[in-house]
């Protein structure tokens, strides 16, 4: 299938923290030299627009051409027999490559140099059930810390650097305030590609390290992390960003189908079944959208036996223009200014937010939100009860489903998986002033008894 | 079988650096209420003393009563099918409880809570065997930063855990700068334990946190580290501390035993083969005796072809004890004062040292070091070559296979097998001053182009 080559406009792409907002006229980059040659990207058939339903040829575009709208892949799926599929799928390895056949990736992925993320534990949380009132054996964590760069960053980037291989990109870039800079750090050192991640100039000393150790080029950007997105969407059109594939930009499509690998493994995990109800950050709200058409997948493919579920979104107070629409009715998500200890999911402008709450409206979840106070006690009670330490992002998950079963709208008697998409190692910050010492004594039997804390 | 009650000598042992050095006259403690009843740990059928051979029934001790020789698990192992014994083990669960039929813990142990480590990639490092020198295929990683609080200390403390279950112990405990804290804090979370950790009262802020969000009691003790030990030592034989399981003291021979199932691992993902050559790091040196163990018994099992294999010994220079005494030709080990950055290696005095040169000598291995610099310099090199960020005693056992290689002591032509035994995560200090950003711009393509990172 040959490449596309779309002209592209001069109109930079906005993206915010790490995922794109919505987007305001370039449609994608052009290919780099050398790929005119057939694009294997296994099962993907193309890219779809989401609004105009237009199809284009598989090419590393973002948008629309006709209408602007967001591209997702198109596939041919294996249908017709699931017993052999799902043989396959068990058969394969142990990371996310076991559903080659149902992601943009050719079929021999497995063998080409990545980290081999996913497959990550799907944990019976029956300790936190009984603090948060959920029937024991129905609540479950999954945990996606144990990915090799500690977050689900690794999943998409995976699917971003098979994109890059097949377009003939060979430096690997993104923008990035966290996360996804070490992804792309370590996928690009592991797989051969040059790296350059571009981050605001006054980014934490420690999350610095995190993203240069890697040995990749890191730009700081002096200015705000918008003034780091628009400079990369400048980039992109720009011939010096010839043969750069930004992950979170005109790799994105792919880049996203990523997420959909958590759908599959919750769902294999739980024994080939759907659960319930899912419990999902939002920062963009693709990773949302993406567990959602996941799910959709297994059970046109007959892998899960069809039966309703419900997705519910959470966000952090200090940035939950999603929540708030939810809430007051809307269709439409009001950009908001994040202000909160959850950086990983702070953006204000969140691309896909319509579509998430169609999809919460649409399968009966909700969208809550907690605040900075709700996120650490939240983190502190998972990690106090199942022995995992996550990021913020999972305490948000976490604080909200705990106030989702007080509010009577997650049901606590139905299988419920809640998702950890990261590290509380990344995010010791938020609770280091609650987290320290008992006490302090001497080294002393005297002073220990006094301390009162034998027995 | 009954559980053997010590009466506990007042000498305190002496422990060090999360391994316990020479032991020192203490040989365990009296089991707590409850723990008269019969001990179900598999296939466990006794310890059995290193020195002298003296056999003792299952229980929380850890020296010899006869010498004071340290003590280690017996096994009636399911000797005589090993095509059987293979089939249980590839289709057991992806974690260390796939070889419960080679470890102290009971048939139903992945039924009980805890948190499921092992079975960490082993990955193929191609690039990195590059950079060494090393033939394509042959160089392989066990990368044991992918454990659930991200250091090979999961596996160990999974095994003192049932133990201490199986004994009736209701406090998980341990003396720890470091990633023991984490492991145990979180261990006991999950499984139900309560716990209580002691570290020095000046702990850097960092370690502090990652110990304490697990919600158990954390102790600082005005001292050094030495004196953290000396304190604990004197609790275990105090009316105070029963019912404590210090996973590395009255617990030690079931926790040490963790570490035969990095052995397991390694070469059931080489395709149940031996390494040919193994680059093990030294703290106490009980991981690399344990290796040994546990190659020995794949051998003895038929699960692996018997065939020479060398087993290479790493230390940081600032820390080198069993180095120098191997360089020196010398039988025991002489204690030193540790000054490294490897601080997760820093024994002094490690206890199982002569027992390390042993193996060293007899697999016709050696012990090697290298010094701070070298150490940063092999983490960066891991990082940028397969993208997995070392703790810096995963630098020391690149760093040591690079020596190896230079000084033709280990053969670049043979399947070998390097241990990364933590996260880089934890230790970001080593590598901060020379991992920082490539240069800083305003955000402009003018400015980008003049910085030559392009293209
Ligand atoms: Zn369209
Ligand atoms: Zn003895």
């Amino acid at each position: 299938m040959a490449v596309q080559t779309v002209a592209t406009p001069s109109t930079p792409a906005d993206t915010s923290s790490e995922g794109s907002t919505g987007s305001t006229g370039s449609t994608g980059t052009a290919p780099s030299a050398g790929t005119d040659a057939a694009v294997d990207l296994g099962p993907a058939s193309g890219l779809t627009c989401r609004e105009c339903g237009t199809l284009f040829p598989l090419g590393p575009i973002f948008a629309c051409a006709e209408c602007f709208g967001p591209l997702e892949v198109a596939y041919d799926l294996p249908e017709g027999d699931p017993e052999a599929l799902r043989r396959t799928i068990e058969s394969g390895p142990a990371n996310i490559w076991r559903y080659a056949p149902l992601l943009p990736v050719p079929a021999d992925v497995a063998d080409k140099p990545n980290l081999n993320p996913g497959w990550t534990k799907l944990v019976q949380a029956d300790n936190l059930a009984r603090e948060l009132g959920v029937e024991q054996g129905k609540l479950f964590v999954k945990d996606d810390s144990g990915n090799p760069t500690h977050s689900f960053k690794d999943r998409v980037v995976a699917q971003a650097l098979e994109a890059a291989r097949a377009f003939g990109f060979t430096t690997l870039s993104c923008s990035s305030t966290g996360n996804l800079a070490g992804a792309v750090g370590a996928a690009a050192a592991r797989a051969g590609f040059r790296s350059c991640v571009f981050i605001p100039h006054d980014l934490e000393q420690g999350k610095v390290v995190m993203a240069a150790v890697y040995g990749g080029d890191l730009v700081g950007i002096e200015g705000t992390y918008d003034d780091v997105n628009r400079f990369c969407s400048e980039l992109i059109g720009d011939p010096l960003g010839e043969g750069w594939g930004f992950v979170n930009v005109n790799l994105r499509p792919y880049y996203g189908e990523g997420s959909k690998t958590l759908a599959y493994e919750i769902c294999e995990q739980l024994g080939w079944q759907l659960p319930d109800q899912l419990v999902v950050p939002i920062a963009s709200g693709s990773q949302l959208t993406k567990i959602d058409k996941g799910l959709k997948e297994l059970i046109k493919l007959g892998l899960v036996e069809d039966k309703p579920y419900k997705i519910f979104g959470a966000q952090a107070t200090g940035c939950s223009p999603v929540a708030a629409a939810y809430k007051a009715g809307h269709d439409v998500v009001r950009p908001q200014k994040p202000d909160t200890i959850a950086k990983s999911l702070a953006i204000g402008n969140p691309a896909d937010g319509p579509y998430v709450l169609d999809i919460a409206r649409r399968t009966g979840g909700a969208v809550e939100d907690v605040d900075d106070a709700q996120i650490v006690d939240a983190i502190k009670l998972l990690a106090r009860t199942e022995g995992i330490f996550a990021e913020t992002a999972g305490g948000v998950t976490v604080g909200v489903t705990r106030k989702l079963i007080e509010a009577g709208l997650l049901d606590p008697s139905l299988t419920t998986v809640v998702l950890n998409t990261g590290d509380g190692l990344k995010t010791l910050d938020a609770v280091a002033p609650t987290s320290q010492a008992t006490t302090t004594i001497r080294p002393s039997l005297d002073a220990f008894r006094a301390a009162g804390l034998a027995g």
